[in-house]
């Protein structure tokens, strides 16, 4: 049995979207930054740093988006969200691993360097390309990864289609996806409670 | 064939310690940031973002501390230096992910804030607990990045043994290895550029 705590709109809406994605059976458990829910003593036993996502596998907690999305794509092999052979793999672990820290420590920047942040973004638009997605030929959990970050930055920002064209067909590509629309969908009625 | 282009003292010194734990054949190349090797076209062709650690593999680069660990232990199984079944292969990256992430974040604002980053090793000092390695019972990639960190935090703030007492303990543990010492020997004859 699985279970996801998560925050609409946050990094937990890449395994969200993972979940749909695999069409998983999982329990939903949204939570409220507004309301303290992730202070709460519960959830506080279960991730102390009181951050989301946190997926529970039959009660044992898992943390961090990279290591939930590598449990899911490898728990479902036949959805093939992973790489196919180890060298695959590790490069999936590598797109995911720039995402979350390069990139993802330009975003945390946003506040204090705009220019740093589109940076980033610059770099992650070149390492992606011309590709289909960021594996080359094959969708996985690599790109839903990438996507997350980048509807986040896109909101926020706002950019051109032509400042980041790479990512922006590849988001134009992700928001065909059944999973994606209907992970939007669920997150945005349950409300986002994002910083600015 | 695998190629290790690292500079002694930086995140490379993770891959390069898993590379002795594993007693994988490899050809060496240290990079002088002080001359600029990791800006040159030849490295930037391997590595666009300038970056330390890329493995070559076969001639194939592949970047992030993390996906290169991966694909050393997933290639080695033999030597189990990564989890045994899906969900500890998980918790292996999940680890990782927060030294990436959480601890090194904390570690690069330590100009503006000791106080964060002595904050972030206490959380990793509670998240090892009394644990003999981060997986518990068994030493993984995950103790090799954890180690690296501290390491390095430890030579730039000389914490007394009492603050981190799990991680002190962590530290003891990884400095009666061969690999480890082989790995810290050699990159100090190199010669470290460390910033302060």
């Amino acid at each position: 049995m699985l279970t996801l705590f998560f925050a609409p709109g946050s990094s937990s809406m890449a395994p969200h979207i993972a979940l749909h994605e695999l069409g998983a059976p999982f329990e939903s458990r949204p939570l409220s930054f507004a309301k303290q829910d992730h202070r709460a003593p519960e959830y506080l036993a279960l991730n102390p740093e009181g951050k989301v996502p946190t997926l529970l596998i039959d009660g044992r907690p898992l943390t961090e988006v990279v290591a939930i999305l590598f449990y899911l794509a490898s728990s479902f092999p036949d959805a093939r969200l992973s790489g196919g052979d180890v060298e695959a793999e590790a490069h999936v672990l590598s797109w995911m691993s720039f995402v979350a820290s390069t990139l993802h420590s330009a975003w945390i920047a946003r506040r204090t360097s705009i220019d740093v942040t589109r940076a980033a973004f610059g770099v992650a638009n070149d390492r992606l390309g011309p590709r289909e997605w960021a594996l080359g030929g094959r969708y996985s959990i690599a790109d839903i990864h990438l996507f997350r970050l980048y509807w986040r930055f896109r909101n926020w920002a706002n950019p051109g289609g032509n400042e980041f064209p790479c990512l922006s067909r590849h988001y134009d590509r992700m928001m065909t996806r059944r999973a994606v629309q209907r992970t939007l969908e669920i997150e945005a009625a349950i409300g986002y409670e994002l910083p600015a």
